[in-house]
């Protein structure tokens, strides 16, 4: 069993340098794309076999030291009863925005292992095959928040900065129907045996700090602080979030995700004695083979004085980057960080 | 004459702390759709005497303290051979991408005053109407390479990091171009009389700081040292560039503009003796009226230890912002700011 990983979140001392990237199980894999050919993006998040395949992937032809969990954020958000729908190429839909009070009333607080079975199975099934840690995530309740008062992905976001500076009672009730919801999902997947947790807030970057201070952080530390009891590393990735860093911290998360815009000695300043994970340009995997290998080497040196450093991406992999770059970058993070 | 928003430029005393907003002139004022319901939009950047009248709009209206010239910083890639469209709810298209030697060879260095005459008619017209202080404009450099690359807006910026990444010299010889063109237009645009000068970096924070510095912060320093006879206060706004604060500063810029994500006080110490410009959340303004006046209030207080502070909001003004809201902003920064 390979625990680096995990030792790094703890801020333990590893013999290497610990990878893996978010979306690893994704379309940039030509063996994720041959399954997915045969099953829409929704079935195959509901089908636990192939999840568990593609979860594995990335473990097996790349060398990453951690599994994610195959799923999506927004799998909870239709356990509480937004209908969703995903057109490719045009990202999800929930055809019934949340708006107002009523049409919060109708979302429930799912129980995870009867509505979203199909994860926990996923995970246990995952449990049985993998030899390197196994992380599990949801999205953060401002992140999910968005998808449902924009209806969708947005560029601005303008109905929900709407609703907090407009109607802010409405905004929190629904913050709080979600936080329930997420603290019920991370506990069953806990319980099923995730070995991680990870809060992906993928839009939390839109919010100036004052606001991610009132709007989104109380709730991202009401689910960690529920987590605690099981005794397993916990993320928080604030994607865009350098300016929300001290914040971070005060999550109560043990890892603090970074994306690209900041250099990582900087973010360690801010960071104390948690552990950070990141945080390479996802692109910069396209640089030739010697550049790779002399980026890498300057972000892990960068990242000496943190305590426990998780290599990772910046964001997710990009779907045209060739599975041999992001393979030059696993060997690179190995063999640079070994000591 | 109000000289103000000068003064605070040069970080002098004044007896209020000026105001302007970034897109003031534009869709939210129903007396710029009035205008604009008459001609498309090029038609508007291409005549004089409606680009005069939509940017006295927000001075004779809502009493901002300076006025910013109308046009669109993509007019220059047009005058440089790129051949441009708006279609209405999609943004501007390049039809044409750049995105090798021999398309970059067909741009031109064009001669600003012949081939963006109406942009320097434009700036001596309004100098006889106003009585506050000018700004003309152009995209940065970098901004503007992406838009030839990709073809337009993009979400992710792969063709352009994928040109910076993968062909490099390729990449700057585009930069180089970009960057004389924005020389001449800018000098010509301080002939023709304009009073201050910004350069809009719209998309500079899809930039590590790393590559920012190398491939980003040369033209603009190269720019801003060509602008330096002309003796009028430069502004640089990176926008979404809170972690590249310490290269902004190093522009050449006498003042940095601030998107909303960082809190003024914590960028003002990066900036040393620059003025500010910025930051307030361009949503904020839909605040109850008691509320926005609050946060105005806070800000100013955040911002006393600049060496010169320009209100301003963090980002362009949203179509769909009341007028009457902008209205209370600038009434309460003049107000609470008075000493």
């Amino acid at each position: 069993m390979n625990n680096t990983f995990l030792k790094a979140c703890r801020g333990e001392k590893t013999d290497y340098t610990p990878i893996w990237m978010m979306r690893q199980a994704g379309r940039y894999l030509p063996e994720y794309q041959k399954i997915r050919g045969n099953v829409t993006f929704l079935e195959l998040c509901k089908t636990p076999e192939l999840c568990v395949e593609v979860s594995l992937q990335p473990i097996d032809i790349l060398g990453m030291d951690a599994a994610i969990l195959f799923s999506d954020i927004l799998i909870l958000m239709e356990a509480m009863g937004a209908p969703l729908e995903f057109h490719d190429g045009r990202g999800p839909v929930f055809p019934e925005t949340i708006r107002d009070q009523s049409a919060l009333d109708k979302l429930i607080v799912p129980n995870a292992d009867e509505s979203v079975g199909f994860v926990m199975e996923t995970i246990r099934l995952l449990r049985q095959e993998l030899k390197v840690p196994l992380i599990g995530f949801a999205g953060a309740p401002f992140t999910c928040a968005t998808y449902l008062i924009e209806g969708g992905s947005s560029k601005v976001f303008w109905e929900t900065k709407k609703m907090m500076f407009r109607e802010p009672q409405l905004f929190h009730n629904l913050m709080e129907k979600i936080t329930e919801s997420t603290i019920g999902y991370m506990q069953a997947q806990a319980r099923a045996g995730a070995q991680a947790l990870q809060l992906f807030d993928s839009w939390a970057g839109i919010l100036a700090p004052c606001d991610f201070k009132i709007f989104a952080l109380p709730y991202v530390q009401k689910i960690i602080s529920s987590l605690k009891q099981f005794d397993i590393p916990l993320i928080y990735f604030a994607n865009n979030g350098s300016t929300l860093l001290d914040y971070s911290v005060e999550s109560g998360a043990d890892v603090i995700g970074l994306d690209w815009r900041i250099n990582i000695k900087d973010a360690i300043k801010h960071v104390g004695n948690k552990a950070v994970q990141g945080n390479i340009d996802p692109f910069a995997l396209l640089l030739p083979e010697d550049e790779l290998r002399k980026r890498i080497g300057r972000l892990l040196d960068d990242a000496s004085s943190a305590h426990g450093h998780v290599f990772n991406l910046g964001h997710g992999i990009h779907q045209f980057t060739p599975p041999d770059q992001a393979k030059i970058a696993v060997d690179a993070v190995h063999e640079l960080s070994s000591r």
